[in-house]
């Protein structure tokens, strides 16, 4: 039986442009993790690793015009756009660079003998090594900066694990070209071309996470294809970590006095962000709860001004425009929704951007009517839900699930602390709007103050400070005064959150995404002679270390 | 229908004593767990977590008698073990409140807004919340180190999380006592009783797993029992971490020279180690590869004699015992099996430990006729394999499940890295015996150089630093010339391994034992007057931090 074609398609026509690949068998799924474990050893240098993060970021540099003519051709996304999406991936790709060769990563713990305690304590040596072979599920909304050479990739690559991606089946020409750039630089540097595999197909993607040589994932994509494979690792006989980033809401919450002092430049930045990239970011805000009143109505206008002059756009994939006009048609026929911009079809093959307008009380209902304006919407759409008091927003904040980001709109006096207590809904805000933590958001009884949330002993005790508090629960990254669109690639930056953002505590984005391709490992009592050099008492590496539980100086 | 009565057995003469509580109805696990995440608020202050840490260590300490008195009715572990094992106990307490003090788990990473980049970075200030409410599964080894005040309840308190532990069956007075402790420690330092609950009963502790307020689990246990805890904690409509120690064989490579060097002292230490506490230790070294030879056979009789020498030992429950005895016929009456001290039933409700030897060609055969001996064996028993050459150890340890521990015995030049290359069996140690890392080991094939395993660039290259690679990969801790049992609570500790030794990469030891009920957020552009002050620029709490990818000096 000949393997099924893989075919380039042009979102722009519907069209296919051409045969890139074949679905991989499972003899080839096996082949491709084989190559890799068999890279594990030339990985451990890590050196050599920091070498090829370099390497591949020139190379990908030095391509990027090809390459964005590809991923242009195949996902519609734009040139522009791309060319930030190729600088962002190739600074990634360098910025784990600089992790590997710092080291603090290694996350390296010395204890000395102490013959003193009871029990006495022996000589212990800890570091981090790299777990596998890592299985990287790309997705389609960024074929770049989360696909074959994305965060997923340089993270897994940059811990010593060699990687196998599953292409998404939404740019297969983009993924094969720079998959090819990934193993050139691996040649050029002395390494095995089978540090970077790269296989097409759904059934690939199944055999991938049960292949018993894989030793963990990362996947960024739908809740539905996430948790099928979320659930296939766990299964496993071995089961396996399971990064996976599946489905953010991101709330925003726009307070009176935000809303007093500049309705329309939020009307305006929240138009700019939910249709960035025609809506297709998993960090578009796609709930925002308004007050009701004057300000409120300029703020709902300025947007509806804004979404509706906003052009037509192409989304990356027929099915997704499907879901899409689906999508937003249901929303559009439950009760009390009303539609300033009608969302819908545009062309043949293009979407027009819309939003909706909701009393945040039906949000609140526990009926749950309304739940579907909770579940996230892929595409240019948002849900302006309009508010009477603080109870209303802790009411509609306490029924959400988990998030990558939740937004905070404040005023002046807010931001400074300098605001009184609320004039409406006494406490409610701070009442009704902590939530649990992970795993705890489907069940809103029995919440509490939100500085159970936040850790916040010692915070401000205005109402800016506790909505920060009370969204803190809610997402992996809390913003003021911004939008979440743009997540910068930095040290400190964390893309996850509870459930079902992320189904696990880790970050996808920013230094700490190295974690999750790393176990400990403790020596005890062992030779000098033998001890791995990350671990000997001179540190020859220069590393950064804690001894007897204190930092070194 | 009234609530099933928990009994206190003696397992002396298998007796019950008296009934101590009964079995929590859901109602009552509901209760408990609310009662703990509505303790949450009070618990995020950490100067309250170190003081109850501390608490609870004196009040254990000062019903020191009556604690040992209770656990040695119901366990038979003997008063100087569980003396030992509370010292351990309150020295964990006092330490995780050292490890919140200082504040370095926080984690805490500050990146200044950088607006010369593309595109501008915002201000990220990012560092560690609480879960919230950890449920705790108690050993039935360790009733007090790993049950009600033990390191996961610790760990877990020291992170702001309030924990329910599900106590285990085998010891429920001294878990109702322990549990008053900590409730009472709670209260005198103006905490609530609800951050520290305690449930009964085998249904109770499924209830617990899956009730929606339950944010992760730590368990200690079987690999039956844990891994359907696992599966329950995956399959949650919420999925949530589930950090189980599940079961381990502690492999152990005693090197022709080491043998050669010191045979009666390894055949006498391991017998004290294999013995300690009725083999009832998770780190009890259940498979010791030693050579043919004179040395070996040295070593074979210093086992046997120690072995026999020791008395006749309690196990910790009846059905532990039936299951002891069900595993030493079945392994006995394996092929080429042999016992040169016959491990079986002493008195009526006693056990007497002996061991068994194999040709380790046996171990390697594809067929997997004895594959029941590479799995733990609960009890006062141990497999001495008999090996020819290193191609021979490594046909082994490339069969072996993940292990907590695994340990060398190596001659003095093998420690110095002096010893040439190995006389027989060519480079077969190296060759065979490297595997892969989690989630690897069911499937032999495709293995490659050691150097892969232990990131080892840089490592000597004498059969020493070659046999520490290869068993790298097989667990979370590796010791030289040591014995697995004791494990230090200490920062550099690492207590898990490859699955099944723990189904997560953490710790349930040491310091960093406390990561596992942590999850990041990140603050974007967030007004200083609302951030909490761990992350506040002028450091007001003196945490350690890094700053724009740097160690703060």
């Amino acid at each position: 039986m000949a393997a099924a074609p893989v075919w380039s398609a042009d979102p722009r026509t519907g069209k296919r442009r051409e045969q890139v690949a074949v679905e991989a068998t499972a003899a080839a799924v096996d082949a491709a993790v084989r190559a890799a474990h068999d890279a594990r050893p030339a990985l451990a240098d890590r050196g050599a690793r920091a070498a090829l993060l370099r390497r591949a970021a020139d190379l990908l540099d030095g391509a990027g015009e090809r390459i964005v003519e590809a991923a242009d051709a195949e996902t519609a996304l734009g040139p522009g756009r791309l060319t930030g999406e190729l600088g962002r991936t190739t600074y990634q790709l360098r910025a784990f660079a600089d992790v590997v060769e710092e080291g603090a990563f290694l996350d390296v713990l010395i204890d000395h003998a102490d013959p003193t305690l009871t029990p006495p304590r022996p000589d212990l040596r800890r570091y981090k090594i790299p777990l596998g072979v890592v299985a990287v599920y790309a997705a389609g909304n960024f074929p770049l900066a989360f696909s074959v050479p994305g965060g997923d990739t340089a993270s897994a690559l940059a811990a010593g694990c060699p990687v196998v991606v599953k292409a998404h089946p939404g740019h297969p020409a983009t993924s094969e070209l720079c998959a090819a750039l990934l193993r050139r630089a691996a040649l050029e540097v002395g390494l095995p071309a089978g540090v970077a595999g790269l296989v097409h197909g759904f059934d690939a993607g199944v055999e991938l996470v049960r292949h018993p040589l894989v030793a963990a994932a990362g996947f960024t994509g739908s809740v539905r294809g996430g948790r099928a494979l979320y659930d296939a690792a766990a299964a496993r006989p071995h089961p396996i970590p399971f990064h996976g980033e599946l489905g953010s809401l991101n709330p925003v919450v726009v307070t009176e006095a935000a809303a007093a002092e500049r309705a329309e430049r939020i009307g305006t930045g929240l138009a700019g962000s939910m249709t960035l990239g025609t809506g297709q970011f998993c960090v578009k805000p796609g709930l925002v709860l308004a007050p009701y009143g004057p300000a409120g109505d300029r703020l709902e206008r300025s947007l509806a001004e804004a979404v509706g002059a906003t052009g037509a756009g192409v989304l990356l994939q027929d099915r997704m425009r499907d879901a899409f006009l689906d999508g937003v048609r249901e929303r559009a026929a439950l009760p009390d929704v009303q539609a300033p911009v009608t969302p819908g079809a545009g062309g043949e093959h293009t979407v027009s951007a819309g939003f909706f307008t909701v009393p945040a009380a039906r949000l609140a209902d526990d009926g749950g009517t309304h739940d579907l304006l909770l579940e996230e919407c892929f595409g240019p759409v948002t849900v302006l839900a309009r508010y009477t008091d603080d109870a209303e927003i802790g009411a509609v904040l306490a029924r959400l699930p988990g998030n990558l980001t939740a937004t905070l709109q404040l005023g002046v006096a807010e931001c400074a602390g300098e605001d009184g207590p609320p004039a409406g809904g006494g406490d409610g805000t701070a009442r009704g709007a902590a939530g649990g933590e992970d795993g705890t958001r489907p069940d809103a009884a029995g919440r509490t103050g939100p500085e159970a949330a936040g850790g916040g002993a010692g915070r401000g005790t205005g109402r800016g400070a506790r909505l920060l508090a009370a969204l803190t629960p809610l997402a992996g990254r809390v913003l003021v005064n911004g939008w979440p669109t743009g997540v910068a690639v930095a040290p400190a930056q964390h893309h996850g959150g509870p459930y079902p953002a992320t189904t696990s505590t880790a970050t996808s984005v920013g230094g700490t995404a190295i974690e999750r391709w790393l176990r400990p490992v403790a020596y005890q009592d062992t030779p000098p002679a033998l001890l791995p050099p990350e671990l000997r008492e001179d540190n020859p590496l220069k590393l950064p270390r804690r001894i007897d539980g204190r930092p070194e100086r």
